[in-house]
């Protein structure tokens, strides 16, 4: 890094320092310090305090002796011996500084510490960094040690990063206060990691891509500042325009969705969770009990804080880069230009992977490629600009599609031709994008180019670039899934004119009747009723404590009817052979009965049978609405497709109490058979707005009552006058 | 490139000359010619004459110009105009040329090529590169001109490659006969691309990874030399260890299909497929019919010819830059090595995505690591070596997983911390690979490192790097689904004892009788009755052409029964309510068949009525057997989960005709719900070999008697005592 480089840093500290920014928090010492201490310095190139000192000195560890590289105030080492570290004075401790330190990183034996924090604190420092490692991931004595730690730094009102992370960087202040072996360039991208290693990864990642990070924060063991501390500053930071996360777990799961839900209402955010597989959550060994139901917690945690989930590290660092540069879209017609014919279809398989449509082009904007374009141009899009495509061919042709009505965004795809001009194509391209009057979303592929100059180019003048046409493609599905999140409005409320008034109060009583009296798993008929009073509709039923009864009660509900078991031993009635359909007389009945006691007495003997409900049967479209408890995020909604369907599938939405109606609509948007709640094959039509004001009272029975611990409405049968409930499981805690 | 590189170029040619390779084909002096001649090689930098002349001469276009580069026989340049070009003489004519010539590379007008033609097998010429343009893709009249080409090439026994071609680059002779901008290293990947565009974009990803190329060949419009053709070569090129194919449509997709599949069964082959989504195809443009049909065969026919089908471009080089270089396996136990937490965890993640396990370290390799590793590791796999993981301690590591017999590949991992050194990291791990007791599949990703000396290191030394960890798991992945094919057995045949023998001829008969009488939608009857003639087992039934009939047979076959429409006039019986179940009486037969008759009066009052089927009705979980005719494929079958979803969540797999027990019973191990299969809730469990045979059973009609169309047996039941068909739709050829 040149004097030059340091120069311009300095230049932006200064225009954004920590007492003219009126957005500025009780973070941003850890960002913008007038002065650092290191403590633990070293002159061992080996050891993490010679790598922070010279980090913070000339920037980053290799190639870098340049003191203008560095951070632009004064560095402070501090070693028990004293000696002198890369030519810097060494203090032998931290209140031998005369000056005041606004910022102390510290990389010391865990044992030290909680005295240096005293040290520190009483010389007014507030902000510290632990690096050291040693605490909470070595077991209980650790973790004694960990929160020895918090609670000194709390008499103080001192802020602690760490322990055991890779520190903070902050490109624009010149701060490399972080252990990492290179310092990434000044950009937009707010980074945030679990990971310290991560953050390395990324690093290396945007020097061959060259693009560079607003602040970089490793969290470690997350002692005292949490993620839901970062996003808020990220939320606040002018320099941060997207924000990038991983994470394994979080310290206080609810703190993080609300914070993580304010900052995606007004800057994009990508998360990728590390443990999203049963391999990975081993791998990650966060997991203690359901791993399944944990991991559709957070994907419902990101989706309804408008989080976007990235699914790999390619996409993670891809999605953040066009988010941070790019504007957004509602609108999701792309149009694809390309020099190459085959990227190019290959980049219409991607949209088509990734849901989003290929503009149609109008007759006038084909006559104007006429225009700029040789004969033989595709007339179609992707509109292939011929492998000889001049620089200026590609600006003619961005210049006319970036002003065309029927097209929202523009992948733009360059393969290395011949006679092709990479540089001036990237010039072209960047003035195109230039324009004043350019509005619309743009990712190119200069295929292969990845950390070439003209790749680079594209980025540094706003357009990111990605090695292969996918990604570029991928990116901008992104910035149309972000739109359309900002774009979200929340529907009116559905009459529900069918279902019957909620009674919670009454729900509540039930549930405390069931308690009083040991049920855990509530029988049927109890079950049913406090669905009832969730104000749900179910099908007209009928409890029998024996045959004739049951005859008499099907006789006045009219067949054909189900007789199901009713049993305090028995869970899943179905999988004893509880459950008979298609019963149209009383003979029926009888038989039904004497099959039903059959089956139980083989499948489990001990099994008392209190008797039988017999209902109504409703046939239909099945859908199921469910329930757990989350041990991170509470109780976790699930709506989707019903029947056994549901296990094998897994063709349901999750969802996190409280929600919207918009999030129930948006839950019910991600069941993937929808032609199937759209009536197909003659099937009553499901309305969307019904069940997505079902699952709310759902919702709102589970908040109000919390000692429902599980709970599924499986099925809910789309009929044609609305939706039917004709079963519930309801599970009490312990 | 440098005269050491050229002199290795020539001493490779020498030692592989066409001459002396007793695999040798027709096609070897496109490769390997003695010499080659250029007509229409031209002074000006901006035309393609000029790109394959500098080519020829100094290997690539940009930064070369030394001869010893290039290719190392002699390069005629012909020119009418007989200037000198580039330093060379040129011919005014080919028939000038006193020397043989044994390759001839043209790129002159369209209309002159013909006679170019004559002229060249007049001199004895066999091999001819058109790269023009102005061919089959402008219409009937290129069409025409395209297939004068291909008439006069076959009277000289002469075989053409394009026209509108790039060419072909074979690295090791010292030949690049195309207008590529820049050449690949040497390499073992034959690249096979109806697109030169992506050939191009190939080599510039191959020169930021390192990796090469044994040959690239672009066949543009393929009047002559098929994709068959290619592979066959590479089939028997020892340069080429696996072979990466683009294509978008084949000529003769089955003359394809046979030689990949013989490709396959010697050496990995990678397709990835332009057009495997509806927006990819419409840019394809190379759709006619039934889009979905056809994506379905070609996946269908890649799967079952043992060809990789890679979903996009990074898997496409990923995947045959790992199987060129690295050996297969069988197990699916993969260990993972890291000194990065988090990156160790998302590789974890995405073997759970592509679907191996993590190895679980035995006790002794623990031991064993305990001795190499900090204290502190991670003590499972991911094997966390730590951040500052020196390369002995990550050769340690690799060392001991490479001789753990319960490690089945591996994939290591790195981050640049501060202590790290990525160079000798890359020669520890490249030296473990090297130790000639090393047999496993390894791959690494050194995260961001794409295009660096280190992440080159690895690969010129044979471990195939990635820039992102999941495209390494994701590269593994491509070793062990090749290694599971190369293992495959063809099971025994399957008894298939409660089903009828097959009678094919009676079923030709039935077909030829319903013809006869004017019907191409069999009727139940009928079809059910060619059914039984391919060798299935029906449920017992009887047709009725009243109400009355229809109660006697009911009676006959006992309760509960179905009564279904027979109508010439409806193909889909259900959507007309044309389908009753659950009758358990006589008089729910007379109101069945009333019914029906109504809502068939309402739905299509010019349908006629003939009668009634009454069948036993047998319920259990639901498969399909169906087969349409692709227009290029031919009957392609489909083996999935039956009932109305199989439209909707499409669990279903494709092969085409003729298929082996084998290719039956991968198809069924494609589908999804395997847990209702396995008899989940209770269900009767499928059995395998039963399905798979019928599937050979239904897929031995089809080519038995070419009349039928089309054919859908929905559904098949799993029943305890084996599958039931209760219902089909065959449809005849128009």
């Amino acid at each position: 890094m040149g004097g030059e480089r340091a120069f311009e840093y300095r230049a932006r500290v200064e225009s954004t320092s920590t007492l003219e920014n009126p957005m500025s928090t009780d973070l941003d010492a850890f960002f913008r310090p007038s002065s650092v201490a290191v403590v633990g310095a070293s002159s061992d190139p080996a050891k993490v305090g010679y790598a922070l000192l010279r980090n913070l000195l000339f920037g980053a560890i290799h190639g870098a002796s340049d003191r203008n590289a560095g951070f632009p105030g004064p560095v402070y080492a501090v070693n028990r011996k004293g000696q002198d570290i890369l030519g810097q004075p060494t203090f032998s401790s931290l209140s031998e500084i005369d000056d005041p330190v606004d910022l102390v990183v510290v990389a010391i034996p865990p044992r030290f510490i909680a005295d240096l924090i005293d040290e520190a604190g009483a010389m007014g420092v507030r902000h510290m960094i632990v690096i050291s490692a040693g605490f909470a991931e070595l077991g209980d004595e650790g973790k004694r040690l960990q929160e020895a730690l918090v609670d000194r730094a709390r008499t103080w009102g001192m802020r602690l990063i760490g322990p055991n992370c890779l520190g903070v960087i902050r490109p624009e202040s010149g701060l490399n206060a972080s252990f990492a072996e290179s310092a990434p360039l000044p950009g937009s991208i707010g980074l945030l990691s679990q990971s310290g290693a991560l953050i390395t990864g990324v690093i290396s990642y945007a020097h061959r891509e060259l693009f560079g990070l607003s602040a970089a924060v490793s969290l470690g063991s997350k002692a005292d500042v949490e993620d839901e501390d970062i996003l808020r500053w990220y939320a606040a930071d002018d320099a941060t325009t997207a924000v990038a996360l991983y994470v394994e777990a979080f310290t206080q799961p609810m703190a993080f969705y609300e914070a993580a839900r304010e900052l995606a209402a007004v800057k994009p955010v990508v998360a990728i969770k590390g443990g999203s597989t049963a391999e990975g959550a081993k791998a990650a060994s966060s997991h203690t009990g359901s791993l399944a139901g944990s991991m559709a917690a957070y994907s419902a945690a990101f989706a309804q804080a408008g989080v976007l989930q990235a699914r790999n590290t390619s996409q993670f660092i891809g999605w953040s880069r066009a988010l941070a540069m790019q504007p957004t879209t509602v609108g999701d017609r792309v149009a694809i230009v390309t020099n190459a014919g085959g990227p190019g279809v290959l980049s219409a398989d991607a949209a088509g992977e990734f849901g989003i449509r290929l503009a149609t082009l109008s007759d006038e904007t084909k006559a104007r490629l006429d225009e700029v374009l040789p004969s033989v141009w595709s007339h179609n899009n992707p509109v292939d600009v011929i492998g000889d495509a001049t620089p200026d061919r590609y600006g003619a042709a961005l210049d006319i599609l970036g002003s065309a009505p029927e097209v929202d965004g523009i992948v733009v795809i360059m393969t290395v031709q011949a006679m092709t001009d990479p540089m001036a194509t990237a010039d072209a391209i960047a003035k195109a994008h230039e324009n004043p009057a350019w509005t619309k979303p743009l990712c190119s592929s200069f295929i292969g180019l990845m950390g070439t100059e003209a790749g680079a180019a594209l980025d540094a003048r706003g357009v990111p670039d990605f090695n292969v046409p996918e990604d570029a493609v991928s990116a901008m599905s992104a910035l149309i899934q972000r739109g359309r999140w900002l774009a979200r409005e929340e529907p009116d409320p559905h009459p529900l004119e069918r279902h019957p008034p909620p009674d919670l109060e009454r729900a509540r009583q039930l549930v405390q009747d069931a308690r009083a009296v040991g049920q855990r798993n509530l029988d049927l008929a109890r079950a049913t009723e406090v669905m009832k009073c969730a104000g749900l509709r179910y099908n007209r039923s009928a409890t029998a404590s024996g045959e004739e009864e049951a005859v008499r009660a099907a006789d006045e509900i009219g067949y054909p009817i189900v007789v199901k078991l009713i049993s305090p031993d028995v869970v899943h009635k179905s999988d004893v052979g509880g459950v008979v359909l298609d019963i149209v007389d009383g003979a029926g009945v009888r038989e039904a009965c004497a099959r039903i006691r059959e089956r139980v007495a083989e499948h489990d003997p001990e099994a008392r049978i209190t008797g039988f409900t017999i209902e109504e049967q409703v046939s239909g479209t099945e859908v199921i609405i469910g329930m757990s408890r989350d041990p991170d995020f509470g109780p976790l909604m699930m709506v989707g497709m019903g029947g056994i369907f549901v296990e094998v599938y897994e063709d349901v939405g999750f969802r996190l109490a409280p929600m919207t109606r918009r999030d129930a609509l948006d839950a019910i948007d991600e069941i993937r058979a929808q032609p199937l709640l759209d009536g197909a094959r003659g099937r009553p039509v499901l309305d969307r707005g019904e069940l997505a004001e079902v699952v709310l009272r759902v919702c709102d029975l589970v908040q109000a009552v919390p000692e429902i611990e599980e709970l599924d409405l499986n099925p809910l049968v789309i009929t044609p006058s609305g939706l039917v409930a004709i079963d519930a499981r309801v599970v009490l805690t312990a």
